[in-house]
């Protein structure tokens, strides 16, 4: 008889990103939004029938996923929803990986890609980004298994149009491709209209960037009938009810409540656009972003100092400690407010009067 | 090429028992409790910072894990949540049964576990129950890759006491023992404190049942540190935010309240006890349950018929359209009004005036 530690799963640890308790941070480390959800999505909350919360909730989800059918102008049938967009594209993997071929992703790109492939033993094989940081759509024309292609892609923020979508589509007929557009509003081209013309593509997108809505845990995916069949498929083999009831609530009323959204996101643009230009004006270099982030760099100086810099200071950005990025930093777009204390301490940290 | 839909899996779709939106229905098949959520589940919800809502939650889900803790006299780490106690359980599955040896668990049991076997690859084996339909610890025996046993058990109602646990674990320290505790609050005796003596233990519970929060979604499991330290793993390799901040809010809400719990479970074990005892007189036997459904059958009726005699009246109960148990019907605990209104139907379909 062995130990019975033999069967447990070995798997490295998957530490989730920094989250403080502490009071009095500018927090702009997790790419959240800085505005709090529509107005609509508290009436939702405050209206909840708390009573009914002894049921179980509707497992097809009818009411969320009418709301962003409609917002897409789809049909109820090609909307499928999840526990954040990382459950979405967990079950995406599951569903529709399942070849001997790899599947094709960026190397530099959304560090979970990897992380489920090896959770669910689907081979892949990364595909080196161009020295501008660029996806280029030629380099998915070989044989895969299935290709993902996050458009913004992140955390480089740089997005593609539609161009570039419809040439990594009409190059891979043979296997399902993932556009994840979770930063896609904030000025990026969105894939979900070419569901229609294409069968084998899923459109993935979330609750938690432009819909302030990340502490509820909402994702969905944009497709055909075709392939959401096969993901609810998978997901009512895995849990039958992986939305509840107030996450349903709080996003139907935030999809529905499009002047709030536009709203929200017109301000991160304009925000964002100022920060680059300041950013730039004090000698970083930006990247073209079309998220709510920016990656930025400094020619002379050490990201990883200014990153400690800034956090003895009270403000989170983002460093990843690893190659070629590593020379980044990422900067979540926050309010004005906290884009110029920001602003402030970048130029003491470069000693500019 | 092949087709792009060679790599989908090719899974049978589990189909979620049914929700009727009709109004008016008695709704006996789904093991909800017919009370609503502690008064102080509202107070939570209703005093959720909504505006906080554009925060990731607490990956750690440290004050919802902290009043489980606190319930069952464990530590923090000793507590894994997630999202339903069908997450716990699917992650639980991924996490401990890696071997090639075949899990066993009993043939009449909850019907997720061949469901997650099947799309995780884990081999089992299912041991049948015996002619009484209680599970008999010795048949647990043999040689086996971890071991599942939901106490009480579902469909079938019944319990087993301490000596049953024990007796499991001393034959089985070299696999992972998972006890499913999702109708324990009913009368049944919980094996949370022996996980303090067995590391191979996961005892696994949900706040569905006896916290009416089937809604929701929240689940847990309660072990050594080295299983809920591989159950984190796992779902940090998943998605590192499965519970969302207003299912937190609730879940520790309603595990504090334990002057509630106490008075809603004692509630519904009365009912069912009164219940049990009507049907008996209508010449049904009924199994000796410790859970909030009955398992009830009678010697000269069709039980197919008495369901759809009912479900006519707009009384919903569950029929299994599987061997042995086909000769049952399960029937939810209600409140009283609602067992009086079954019973008078049930009357009507016996032809007794």
């Amino acid at each position: 008889m062995g130990s019975w530690t033999d069967n447990i799963k070995d798997i490295e640890p998957y530490v989730p990103g920094e989250q403080s308790a502490e009071k009095g941070i500018i927090k702009l480390n997790a790419n959240e939004n800085p505005y709090p959800p529509s107005p609509m999505v508290k009436k939702a909350l405050r209206e909840l029938d708390f009573d009914s919360l002894r049921l179980y909730p509707d497992a097809n989800a009818a009411k969320l996923k009418d709301a962003i059918a409609a917002f897409y102008g789809v049909e109820r049938e090609n909307v499928f929803v999840g526990n954040g967009s990382d459950d979405v594209l967990a079950l995406a993997f599951q569903a529709f990986f399942n070849g001997e071929k790899p599947v094709l992703f960026p190397d530099i790109t959304y560090s979970f890609y990897p992380v489920w492939c090896r959770l669910f033993g689907i081979p892949f094989k990364t595909v080196p980004v161009g020295g501008d940081f660029r996806i280029c759509a030629d380099d998915y024309a070989k044989e895969n298994g299935g290709v993902v292609i996050p458009n913004p892609n992140a955390p480089t923020s740089l997005g593609e149009g539609a161009e570039f979508v419809e040439s990594i589509l009409r190059k891979n007929q043979g296997g399902v491709v993932i556009i994840d557009e979770a930063y896609v509003d904030f000025g990026g081209f969105s894939s979900a209209g070419l569901t229609q013309k294409y069968e084998n593509l899923l459109v993935t997108a979330t609750f938690s960037k432009s819909r302030s809505l990340a502490g509820m845990r909402l994702g969905y995916a944009i497709g055909s009938k075709k392939l959401t069949g096969a993901l609810e498929a998978v997901k009512n083999s895995y849990n039958s009810y992986t939305v509840n009831s107030a996450a349903m609530a709080a996003g139907a009323a935030a999809m529905r409540d499009t002047a709030y959204f536009n709203e929200t996101v017109q301000k991160i643009i304009a925000t964002r656009l100022k920060t680059k230009a300041a950013l730039e004006e004090l000698g970083f270099e930006v990247l073209d972003s079309q998220t709510n982030f920016l990656m930025a760099t400094h020619p002379e100086k050490n990201m990883r100092e200014y990153f400690e810099f800034l956090k003895a200071q009270k403000i989170f950005i983002r460093y990843f400690d690893k190659p070629v990025i590593n020379k980044f930093v990422r900067i979540t777009v926050g309010t004005d407010d906290e884009m110029n204390a920001l602003l402030l301490k970048t130029r003491e940290f470069l000693e500019i009067k």
